[in-house]
């Protein structure tokens, strides 16, 4: 535990220092992924390459706009080595953090090989949903200008699903499916249990229109 | 009820082809407004009045961090009557309409004087409660590309508020106090219901933090 806490300490300095326009994929969000990484992981889990992917895997992160979007965690990997290298972070570490943060994008669609990849996709992914989720999916939208939902249509009854320009869309788009793609057993539990909560939300928010 | 059809529609016409970036301040939240007005209202209230100020209340609207913005309801009535004019709306209903949208904003801070302000004024701040203000409120931390929360005090046990920086911070700094500053009864008793929707939201949120 006493090298997690040096590293942790290492990449939190380091990460502070950098600036950071995006409330939705700060410092706060690696912290919180760690936790919940930390609480996903088994004993037999490297936890210092689990602890190095939450804090770096969103080191390079193009908008969802962006051309080379889904190019965002291959690149992440790349530019979070030379940093971790000129930390002097092990070295036998690195292809298997690299893996980690590689892997754990959407957009990406890279296949998890280890135990750890799986643990840091799942942290990530549970942070789209429950309550931290719901504040991240509105803000994202403020952040590009998108609409809350369509006036005319908010549940998509009567037309195709696009949460580029909905954010209640996203819900349906992506949210409902992350349970489903859960690697790790408590993820697969606690994604169900928040997926509940956006979807007492809807019920919520219907009533409302 | 003919008259009220033919005025929204002039008023949905003339709206719906204004650029509009902000989606918390969009047309849909007028049609809310207005749905949510409809509710408020006794059979003796002017409902013209009400319509047209449900509208047009946020027809200058400037941002949250702008010097002006405490004189943006001000200025709404003002330029509001000009178009409301050219659409040959009853001249004797424009003073009854400028006063509500003066009267509906929350820094203005100017007294309500008609039923028909109560109603437009408790309207628009219902919006700002239950699944549509979380909603809108999140939106709005993206827009302005504030925190989603503080990190080391998410609930502000050990230091001032600041709506500002943090999200979160505005449900204590301003949305807990609207259900009190409601002018109708029906009003009271629906931003009661609404302000637990988003009590219920920060009891979630604490226990994934």
């Amino acid at each position: 535990m006493e090298s997690i806490n040096y590293w942790k300490n290492q990449f939190e300095d380091y990460l502070s220092k950098r600036p950071c326009e995006d409330g939705s994929h700060d410092l706060s969000h690696f912290r919180r992924v760690w936790k919940i990484a930390e609480g996903l992981a088994e004993p037999q889990d490297d936890l210092l390459v689990i602890l190095a992917a939450c804090y770096f895997h969103d080191f390079v992160s193009y908008p969802k706009n962006h051309p080379k979007r889904s190019q965002s965690s291959v690149d992440a990997a790349k530019e979070s080595a030379i940093v971790l290298r000129d930390m002097g972070f092990p070295e036998d570490k690195m292809d298997a953090v690299k893996h980690c943060i590689e892997a754990h994008s959407f957009s990406a669609n890279i296949a998890t090989q280890t135990r750890e990849a799986e643990v840091v996709q799942d942290a990530d992914r549970m942070e789209s949903l429950g309550a931290i989720g719901l504040a991240r999916t509105f803000y994202v939208a403020g952040l590009m200008g998108s609409h809350l939902f369509d006036s005319e249509d908010p549940f998509a009854k009567n037309r195709k699903l696009d949460d580029r320009s909905y954010a209640i869309d996203h819900f349906e788009a992506k949210l409902f499916k992350l349970p489903g793609s859960m690697k790790t057993e408590k993820g697969r539990a606690e994604a169900k249990r928040r997926a509940m909560v956006l979807s007492n939300y809807l019920k919520d928010l219907e009533a409302e229109l």
